[in-house]
């Protein structure tokens, strides 16, 4: 069973002020949760329609009904158990290329992020303050364990990039080639906005734009996402 | 006013097996209408918060409140239309590329390279008879208007692979590195399923395994989404 005020305090951290209060936050699936407990991240709290017998401290960890779990779930169809974790940085030595990213709002396209950067090897994805929290469910959801891999922090993205100890590319339309472009190895790569692109702030500070050429001979996409986008520019820059 | 049997007519379509019956699909929001407006495809029926001057026809158009359209869409926060269009193929020339599906199941993950194929210039994008409906509404949603230049097709892929007139590259994880390998300008490239690959009969007539290596060095991403696997690969091949 669990209560009214366990299924409060969990509904509680689907909000950014609530998990930012407590310091927790939410993952879903016992591979994450295992993934998340074997990086070292602290239970709060874990309910699961199965036992994990890895995890072995028996008051952190409470058998439900699958009944309950859906209660407790944010996802429509629920996974197999929902843990509340302590938030902590990852401790990955830092790699030479960074992402940054000016307003990303949607969990997914963070989450998509998130575990590219932990493909590509990435330790750092530096994100402004108006970008969607990384500890919100979906985003947690999205990256597949990878965030424990990578450190995702929050800071004023015009301040960071005007002291960056290496030199600055934005990803816009109209920027240079990036399969003809000469590309540094050590970088900070910007990406913007769904909608909007990169502010004009964070632009106007920038080394070098880059950009993904369009193929295609008659009429032509307007755009790629930018998740895609970062996935075709973090295997260039990479490669 | 919309009518009880217009919103059942619209709710009908968002089932593959109507949509087929009736060689209808749903296409949201003013600027993707005109999208497949402009590249021909025909308006059945189309109810906008908004007139678009562009359609003239008045028998299709009606104007409607935003309550109504709420009860009409899909969407969860519904833009500012629906519309009803005849199924077409875009007449596009063939490309060297082709991108062939083995069952992605997801719409959102289709939409997105339906996208991509489009930002490359791959003319055709075959799928296999189990993917997912490439009119399904939320596919549509997410392709953005790439729908009206990519031929998306249905076909026993294994058949189709087989008869095929140039080398049939599949993406899978022990694959050829994809930035070292000799890769063929004119191919097709299979992508398999979000949780199981390609499938053994699919990978049985295979000419080329390709894979992205994973970089990072410590604790490692364990899978690429399909959709931005498919991003760096067709970068790769276009590049």
């Amino acid at each position: 069973m669990v209560s009214k005020n366990q299924i409060k305090f969990i509904q509680k951290l689907s909000q950014k002020k609530y998990r930012n209060q407590y310091g927790l936050f939410v993952v879903e699936g016992k591979k994450s949760i295992l993934e998340f407990f074997r990086a070292g991240f602290s239970i709060h709290s874990c309910y699961t329609v199965e036992n994990i017998p890895e995890i072995k401290n028996p008051s952190m960890l409470q058998r439900i009904s699958f009944e309950d779990l859906s209660k407790l779930s944010f996802l429509k169809h629920p996974d197999d158990g929902v843990a509340v974790f302590y938030k902590k940085q990852p401790d990955v030595p830092s790699s030479n290329l960074i992402v940054a990213l000016d307003d990303v709002r949607d969990p997914g396209n963070l989450g998509t992020i998130i575990r590219l950067c932990d493909w590509f090897g990435i330790s750092d994805l530096v994100c402004s303050e108006q970008t969607v929290d990384c500890y919100n469910p979906k985003v947690v959801q999205a990256t597949m364990g990878s965030l424990t891999r990578v450190r995702v922090s929050y800071k004023p993205l015009k301040a960071y990039l005007q002291h960056a100890d290496r030199p600055v590319l934005a990803a816009v339309i109209n920027g240079d080639n990036i399969y003809k472009a000469q590309l540094p190895k050590k970088a900070i790569l910007v990406m913007g906005n769904e909608a909007n692109g990169i502010s004009d702030e964070v632009l106007s500070i920038v080394n070098q734009r880059v950009a993904i050429p369009r193929f295609g001979e008659i009429q032509k996409a307007e755009s790629l996402n930018v998740a895609t986008s970062t996935a075709i520019l973090l295997s260039e820059l990479s490669r």
